[in-house]
């Protein structure tokens, strides 16, 4: 087996320069209602508000801006039903490099419509009788393309590292940072920009209960495989980390914590009432994580990033009314 | 009849340093989306992300800095079922002056526990037995207290005048500005700001369909007096302009639009996919007018002021998934 070159800080900071310009420098936001409730001062890293809405645009962005001339021409290829399938087609147009993204047939209309006014090339294949990651390798063999996957790629998590870069830089001294999880290209990330930038404040990754892969994995020491989860934060249904994500993590972060998917919805709630924003479940996990945290962090100074925004109206009109 | 003293861009730049470190200079946003949609480029100041959700704090927090040592002591009344009454109510709370706000029998509990929770006073009245500017009035006389009415105060509307003011000095050359009018205060206090900042910038005022009072006042050239209007747009359900706003609007406004109560869900939903922002109707009523008006401001620089975000969660989640 080859030795993995992980990416460092370093990679954060090149990231940081290609997308400049590109990517939105998200603010920070805060809501007196909320530091009251946690009884700390709590700053939200707003991923919601990045371009595609989720900050999967980093990532993608950076990976994209990075390629040799020859795969510029041929282009890059994808699978993903959900934000990084959008922010690989964004930034392809942006890019002026040929996008191809594999989308299961029976992903929401709308969010192949979204990709496809982008500017994406979508395939569509079947969930339960093909293999997506087959489709795209023999694709990318086929016609010479550039395999992009939505997390476990050095310049994917090198380009999510910005966001926790931009947070510290702009950020006074933070006590604890909560980031949401899946495959863990944003918690990654994140890790490398903490160590270099605040070696002092906690990290933790939060995930959902019923997806607790990266917990089991983190304390196992080995990555741990589960059948996709059910669970509404989509974007953290994944089904292990990745061989890149996992050693970050396990080298740079705290504690991974999990939480149920009420919980999420409380803070889908909370975060319109209180702070008049849109989030989608998988941006929500931090918030909830650090409503259970209560007690440890009391007084202190805490980040939440929130990942993304993307969510069906009608499911999020419906979340909030009747809840799960 | 006495000759009313009306505010200038002078009472706007005093107000301006009164609610500095109080207020939040609430931030521009842009959406690519709805550019391309426009046609035009469109800075959004976002008053749902002002404290308690809109801009009302603006003029509630000017008038009771600028109160005597009498009142400060006495106190204050108001009359308001929604967002003044939480201005008032967070304002005086910060600056330690008493506040008693008078809310009509019906008005939603959520609206109710927010003003007492910002430490108001809350008298309930009967809506169709009692009125409540008599019985402010009385308050008002018995206990020596200030009365600040919502929108037709001098004070006030060079409070809200401060949004504008911001917007024209964070935002390079506009061409057209959309302010949603209820009373007038916000649209008359942005008159104030426009003319000294940007003369050359088209105003607009924009109402509801259905209270189309402030567009028959500002072409007649008389107030107008109508019945409550029936719309979705609870903080443009005022029946007449005011003696204060009326004058500044008629003398300095461009023209006053109508949008139907259809459009304001439509861009309620546009708010919430395209930018993450949860924007009550009345913050709609620009964004609306906007579209309307798309052929003229192809290829300009327009500016939208979104003037709040407070909505029953429920109400709000009905709306995107039903509709009216």
């Amino acid at each position: 087996m080859a030795v993995l070159e992980l990416p460092t800080y370093e990679s954060v900071i090149s990231a940081s320069e290609r997308i400049k310009g590109y990517a939105h420098r998200t603010p920070l936001m805060r809501s007196h209602a909320l530091d009251k409730a946690l009884g700390a001062e709590v700053l939200f890293k707003c991923e919601n508000l990045q371009r595609t809405g989720s900050f999967k645009f980093r990532g993608a962005f950076n990976a994209l801006s990075n390629l040799d001339e020859q795969h510029r021409r041929a282009g890059v290829v994808t699978y993903s039903s959900g934000n990084h399938a959008q922010a690989i087609a964004l930034s392809a147009s942006l890019l002026k490099i040929p996008a191809t993204i594999i989308m299961p047939h029976d992903a929401p209309a709308s969010k192949v419509a979204a990709t496809k006014n982008y500017g994406g090339n979508v395939v569509i294949y079947n969930r339960y009788k093909e293999d997506r990651e087959l489709i795209a390798r023999g694709l990318a063999e086929d016609h010479g393309l550039k395999l992009i996957p939505p997390y476990d790629n050095p310049e994917v998590i090198a380009g999510q590292g910005t966001a926790a870069k931009e947070f510290f830089e702009d950020a006074d001294q933070i006590d604890y940072l909560f980031v949401s999880l899946g495959g863990g290209g944003l918690l990654a990330g994140s890790a490398l920009s903490a160590r270099a930038l605040a070696p002092e404040c906690k990290l933790y990754g939060v995930e959902p209960e019923a997806g607790n892969d990266g917990q089991r994995s983190f304390r196992s020491g080995a990555i741990v495989y589960i059948d996709t989860p059910r669970t509404i934060a989509d974007g953290a249904q994944t089904q292990h980390l990745g061989e890149y994500t996992f050693p970050i993590i396990h080298s740079y972060v705290d504690d991974i914590l999990t939480v149920k998917d009420e919980q999420l919805v409380d803070c889908m709630r909370l975060f319109a009432s209180r702070m008049k924003l849109v989030v989608e479940p998988t941006g929500c996990l931090g918030l909830a994580a650090s409503y259970d945290m209560r007690t440890l962090v009391q007084g202190k100074r805490i980040g939440v990033i929130i990942s993304g925004g993307n969510i069906d109206l009608d499911r999020y009109g419906t979340l909030l009314v009747q809840g799960l």
